[in-house]
Formats: C-alpha cells, sequence, structure tokens
C-alpha cells in the first residue's frame, strides 16, 4: 500500500493533481523500484476513496512526462530514472547587485535628442488604421511575413519616400526591420570579408559600436569640415563603404551642401565596389525651408543605400526602419535571409500602410513640424536670454535637436554630474566623439533635443542648465 | 539677364518650387560661372513679374542646400560645386527577374506547421489593452526603452510562466526580443569564441542555418532515440552548448521523459561551461493531461536557458518571444548590448502586459487549447479514415502539429510537387532533416499542422493529400 498525502478538502482537478505531485515527489524520491508495479486504480481509487477518474487523470499525466509505464492488460510500473546528481547546494537567491533599481522619474525633465513627443500622436487614428489591418489582413496575420517586409507595406513606403525624398525605388527593394541596427547588420552580413566602412565623427555612436565591436569590422573615423565628412580624408581611407547623414549630421546637425554631395557620389564611381549608407533619420523635421532632396535622389548608379525610419516622425518606441537596397544586392541578400523570419509586428506594419495612405501621416508630420518648430523657437530665445554672450548656437532649422557651445570654466565631467543632480537630462557631445575630439577648451558642446520638452518647462530647463555650467 | 522656364498658372508654394528648381538644373548644368553673383531679389521679382517674397523663398532653398551663398550687404553667388564625374549611362530600370510575382493564394488551403489561427483571436481584448497602454504609458513611448523590454512587461511574463511553466526566474533575467533568431544570437555573442554547440536532428533547421551560416560556429547535429535527443551522442559530442525542444520536439512532437531530462541536467553538471537551450516554443497546447513542466523547472544550478514566445499562443506575426538568462550571464549580457536598441514596439509590449493581467490571455489559451483539439480530432479521424493502414500518426496530444508517416511508392519530391500543383501547403520532415537522414524507403514522412485549416475544409485538404500521396 502506499501512503499518500492528499487533502480531500480540495476539490475537482486539485484532487487528481495532489495525487500526482506526490506520485512524482516519490518516484524521484526513489521510494520506489525501478518496474515496480503501481496499484491497479481502481484499488488505489477504494484506498484513497476517490474516483476512478482521479487516479486515471494523476496516473495519465505520470504516463505523458515519463515518470512510468504501461503495459497493455497489465498495468502501470515504475519508469527507470536516473538520478539527479548530487552538487554542492547552488543558491537560487538572486544577486542583490543585479536587481535593477526602479527608476524615479519624478520631478526631471529632458532636453535628450532621442525622444519624439507623444502629447499630440494621433493614437485614435493610428486605432483606427489598427482596426482597418485587422479587418483585411487576417490571413497575413497567421502567417509568418516575407523576411523584408508585407509587400503592400513596402509599396507604401515607395511611393512615399519618392514623394517626400525624391528616392527612387521599387517596393523589391525596400528591406523592412526593426531599427537602423539590425538592418546595419544585414547589410554588412552581404558584403565580402575584406569590407571596410569610415564613417563622421562626431557621429552615431551606436553604429559605430555595432560595426566595430559586435561585427568587428575595420572602422575608419573621418572629421568634419564645413561641408560634412572630410572628403580629402574619405579620399585616402581605405574604406569602400562611408556611413554618413547628409540631410543633417548627427548630432552637429550640419547640412551637406551639393557640392560634398557630388564630391562623395564621385568618390562612389572611382572603384568599383564603393558605397554609401545614407542615414536620413530626422530630414521629415524641416523648418523655414523644404526639405532638403536625398542623397540617394542624387545617385545615377546605384551607390547609394538609403537608410529611413519611423522612429522621429511617428514614435522611436516603434521600432520601424527600412533601407533601399540597390538591384545588384537585392539576390545575395535574399539567398542570405532565406530563413530570417522579419522582426516586425505584422500588424503595426499593416496599420502605418493604412495610417500612411489615409493622409493621417501627412497631417501628423504637418502639425508636429509646427510645434517642434514652436517649441525650438522658444528653447532658443530663452537659452539666448539667460546665457547671452556665452552660448553660441548652431542654428541649422532642421531636426529635433542641435548643438550649443557654452563658454564655461566646467569640465564635460562637472556639467554632466550637475545636471544629473539637478534632474536635468542632456548629453554632451563627448558621447559622440568617437575619435574623442573633444577636450575642454573654455567651452563645451552640448546636444540640445527640443522634441519633448513642455512648453512650460523650457524655462525651468534653461534655469537648470544655467546652474549646471556656471 | 537670366531666361527661367516658369509657368505663372500655378499659384503659391508652386511659383517659388519653380524657380528653385529651374536655378538648381541650371546650376548643376554649369550654365553659371562659380561665384557669379545672382540678380538682386528685386530685380529677378521684377523681372518675373513675381513678390519679392517668391524669389526669397527660392533663394533660401538654394541657400540651404549648398548651390549658393550669401555676402551680407552684398548678394547671392553661385557656389563652386564639384562636376558630376560621367560614367557610362546606367539604366535605372529595375530588372525583370527580381521583380516579386504577386501570390495568388486563392483556392489553397494550408496543414502547415507555420501558422496560428486568427478567427477566434480576441482583436477587441487587444485594442482594449491597447487603449490601457496608450493612456497609461505616454512617456515609456516617448523614450527608447531598457535593451531587456520594460520592466513591467518582464515582471508580468516572469510571473506568468511561473505558474504555467514552473520557470523560476526574476523580471532581471528576462530578454524580450523579437524572435529566437535575435535571442539566440544574442546569446551567443557573449559566449567565449571555442563555443560548440549541438542540437537534435530532425530539428529546428532556421537556428541551424542561423548557427552554421551567419554566426559561423560548429554546430553537432544530434539524432534522436525514444527518448528524444540521443544521450550518448551527446556524451560523445565536444559541445558545450545543447538546443533541445523537450516539451514537444520539433517537429517529430516526442515529449522527452523524466529520465532523459535528468540525464541531460546531469550531463550539464560534468562540466563548468555546460548549457542546455530549452526551447519551450508551444508548450501552452496540450490536450488531454495538463502541460508538462519546463526543463528550467528541474534545474537546480543555473544551466537551463529557457527560450518561450508568444508566437504560437498569440500571433506569429506578433514577433514577441523571450528568454530567461542564468543571473551569472547578466553582467556580461548588460555589457556586451548596452548599445542595442530594443527591438520590439514598445505598445504592443504594454499591450500584451495588459492582455496578461486583465485574464485575456489566459482565456484566450483556454479557448483555443479547445478548439484547436477539435481540429486535430477532427482531421486524425479524415486521415485515418482515409488512408487506413497506409498512415501511422504519431499521436501525442500536444502542440500545433504532429508527424505521420504514409505509406507510398512516391518520392518526397514528387509529393512536394503533387501538393503543390493540388493547391496545399504541407511540409514534408525532410525540411528539418538535417543531417539528410530523411530518405525515401517505402514510406515518407509529412509534419501536418492544424492551426489554420478551417474545420469545414479539413475533407478536401485531406482528398488532395490522398491524391498526392497515391
Amino acid at each position: 500500500m502506499i501512503l499518500l498525502n492528499i487533502d480531500k478538502e480540495q476539490h475537482g482537478d486539485y484532487l487528481y493533481q495532489q495525487i500526482y505531485q506526490e506520485l512524482k515527489k516519490k518516484i524521484l524520491e526513489r521510494q520506489f523500484e525501478a518496474h515496480e508495479k503501481l496499484p491497479p486504480k481502481r484499488t488505489l481509487a477504494k484506498q484513497l476513496d476517490v474516483s476512478i477518474n482521479t487516479i486515471t487523470n494523476a496516473y495519465e499525466q505520470l504516463l505523458a512526462e515519463g515518470y512510468i509505464y504501461a503495459i497493455e492488460r497489465s498495468g502501470y510500473y515504475i519508469e527507470e530514472i536516473t538520478k539527479f546528481d548530487k552538487h554542492r547546494h547552488v543558491s537560487r537567491n538572486f544577486p542583490e547587485h543585479l536587481k535593477e533599481a526602479t527608476e524615479n522619474r519624478n520631478g526631471w525633465l529632458s532636453l535628450s535628442h532621442m525622444t519624439a513627443d507623444t502629447a499630440l500622436f494621433p493614437f485614435k487614428e493610428w486605432l483606427k488604421s489598427e482596426r482597418k489591418a485587422i479587418e483585411n489582413h487576417q490571413r497575413d496575420l497567421a502567417e509568418i511575413n516575407h523576411p523584408q517586409g508585407p509587400y503592400l507595406v513596402r509599396e507604401t513606403i515607395a511611393k512615399f519616400i519618392g514623394l517626400s525624398r525624391g528616392v527612387a525605388c521599387e517596393p523589391e527593394q525596400i528591406v523592412i526591420s526593426a531599427g537602423t541596427q539590425p538592418l546595419m547588420q544585414q547589410l554588412m552580413s552581404i558584403q565580402p570579408e575584406d569590407t571596410t566602412i569610415a564613417m563622421e565623427s562626431p557621429g552615431y555612436s551606436r553604429i559605430y559600436t555595432l560595426l566595430s565591436q559586435q561585427l568587428q569590422m575595420p572602422v575608419d573615423l573621418i572629421s568634419l569640415d564645413d561641408n560634412g565628412i572630410d572628403i580629402e580624408q574619405v579620399e585616402k581611407s581605405a574604406a569602400n563603404f562611408l556611413f554618413v547623414t547628409p540631410s543633417h549630421h548627427f548630432p552637429t546637425g550640419k547640412i551637406m551642401p551639393i557640392s560634398r554631395r557630388i564630391e562623395l557620389l564621385n568618390w562612389a564611381l572611382k572603384e568599383e565596389h564603393r558605397y554609401i549608407i545614407e542615414d536620413d533619420y530626422d530630414s521629415e523635421f524641416k523648418y523655414e525651408t523644404d526639405n532638403i532632396p536625398s542623397l540617394q535622389s542624387l545617385d545615377q548608379h546605384d551607390r547609394v543605400i538609403y537608410f529611413g525610419t519611423f522612429s522621429k516622425s511617428l514614435l522611436p518606441t516603434f521600432r520601424i526602419s527600412y533601407m533601399v537596397l540597390p538591384p545588384k544586392f537585392l539576390e545575395k541578400y535574399q539567398e542570405k535571409h532565406a530563413d530570417l523570419i522579419h522582426y516586425n509586428n505584422t500588424l503595426v506594419l499593416y496599420t502605418l500602410h493604412y495610417f500612411i495612405q489615409s493622409g493621417a501621416y501627412e497631417s501628423h508630420l504637418k502639425r508636429m513640424n509646427h510645434y517642434y518648430e514652436t517649441k525650438r523657437n522658444l528653447l532658443i530665445t530663452e537659452l539666448t536670454n539667460v546665457f547671452g554672450d556665452d552660448i553660441f548656437i548652431k542654428d541649422i532649422p532642421a531636426g529635433l535637436h542641435f548643438v550649443a557651445k557654452f563658454n564655461t570654466n566646467k569640465t564635460y565631467e562637472e556639467v554632466e554630474l550637475a545636471t544629473k543632480e539637478l534632474k536635468l537630462e542632456i548629453y554632451s557631445i563627448k558621447r559622440f566623439s568617437l575619435k574623442n575630439e573633444y577636450k575642454h577648451t573654455e567651452n563645451i558642446e552640448l546636444v540640445i533635443g527640443f522634441a519633448i520638452i513642455k512648453k512650460e518647462d523650457i524655462k525651468e530647463a534653461v534655469a537648470r542648465l544655467a546652474k549646471a555650467i556656471y
């Protein structure tokens, strides 16, 4: 007879689970011999005064997990089960120092460049587009999608960037993914082993980390002159890929003039495998003048790979970016990524499709352009009022951030520490100084984002900045 | 005097754009000398009979793009612009053979294992959860998220898999990403150079491609015996990582019994850096008995890395998966991925949080379990009726697919071709035969998914299959 500890006050499912758990424990503790016969269901049911069904459920679960086996017309037997190796006891207590502190953001103000504003985001329109997507794409939602993203969505993006950025491409050339990082990784994975890349410094530090550390590629860092990436250094570099941000240099904000653009395109044509990656991350926002046409639109020889994103124009947390591959890269891309399951949520992508198609996206852009322009002007006015001769703002009316130079005796580290203590989120240009070219020399440069700060908080944010700088 | 071709019938913005475009064209065609002075705004306005404002707008845009420069109190001058290098003309026509054919899925039926059913998906509840997410997380939506995903969502997942799968973990250990592929890539990126991995064959071919081709790692393919991955081959292998699917082997459906589980855990403990990746891809669906507890729940020494996904339980196109890292991997992970921007849409993740919290997820799982069980039974009955002695179904009541063996003279290739012609989507086990162990020997094995087929289509699907097999 087996002794089982069961509590009959618990009914239904719970009774069979108790019996199953008790038997399982005894088997693992080797209280049975291997191949020992279990009591017939009827006997155990009688002994425990439960229904045969209850015993059947418990035995079936043990059977499914391999604790016992059954012989037809004979009964149930204990499996031969390997013993757990004994090892010194390892505490499963989670190490205290790895606990994530719950960040208290109360009272913080942000002049971070990495944000967008949700205050005017047309969530209602977004949900409307989502309902349309649900209605029309049930089948597409049930199945794994094309590695480059749904054709319909690529078609909509191709049309849109054709009109807004002069980008000439077919939907076939578009690869949608969850950010510039996976796109870059995918693009580099189809290049020959000896590929070398050059990029701007100061520049996009996350891409530098990805290329140099994750992908372990040789990366040439190139300084800027007045026209953007220094063409003489580019010519001298062994790189055959260039990563640039011509529409609004990240982070200095410079717009690359037409002459440098032509010089870069001419550089690409000088050798057979030279390419330019154009990261067009925030070109939707241009104040005072129209948008600057993309570099890709000037390229007649398929040497530019255009990178676009909805991170600034929608929300950074939506994670929708795309690249436009030259046709000659397509076959290689598709071969290499045939087994890749697309990273984006298909429902979100179809939602985006209807959001663009309905005109909601363009209205949103118009509204945000006006809204950001107002905030930008207010912030610049306030900064000028407070800092006077001690500030020089590189005032390029584009994007969601600008760089300002401050006269101060304080070092970068001191200002960073002070802003933190004053609960002001702001980043200095040192973060993007990939060659460590920024040392303190009577002034420091800060990257000032104006996307998320509220109009009514601008005065207070600038006041905190003044406290940190002086 | 400059001759400009403008059409005054177009008003407003269009007029200045015409002037801008015309001037731009002339500058690029070198009809001006470098440093040539442009006519004063007033003169040109008079000449063209337009407002000075129109000319100002055109000049400002040319200035922003670097076609001209301004000298204060003097006027506007043509920039010195590099000439485009002449190259042989490249046609920008998109190559015909790269065009994606629009697939016509009309009339197709699917027994694919890669699907889920949207018919009962509670989109209404999902949208309700999304509205809650929008209401409560505006700030989180505006800023780049934690590389592992929002803490709140990780907390909810940790709680859920604690209850449903016995997985013991803290939210800190959870990494959310857009599928098993990026998770595997991230996990492998923090392992030493000499890491070798072993996996089941037949097995998950996409993971095999990722490991062997993309990551170029040595991969040991291990056969299955009656209890799952062959422990003797595992012991002989030089691998220190094992990738297994113990709850429902992919694709054969086998459930790894407790004794093999213990053997694997014992194997891991024999050397210091041995780990087991448990891919628990469809354990939510278990018919007749309860769920099988996870391998991670048996592990007392942090040697199991648990992989979970919402691809089967929600929809494959939602792209939400996660892994549970042993605490000792955490610091390395965070250091290596400090610059990684999370791949998932934060709004979707918070939506998931409320979807689980409200109980909608559990209700959905219950409903789907019942629904899939019914379809599964109908399909098995129909297959048995039609194929009789010519079919052997490996009938493990779990997951969203099973494997069936058919007696037939036809080869794998012939059956695959025939099903295609009959518009029946179905995959053979050859696709997962990583060691090419499946040759035709009087029978063939097919992986039969029952998630997406409609009840009323089962008869027709099996009829098509019979036509293809006989």
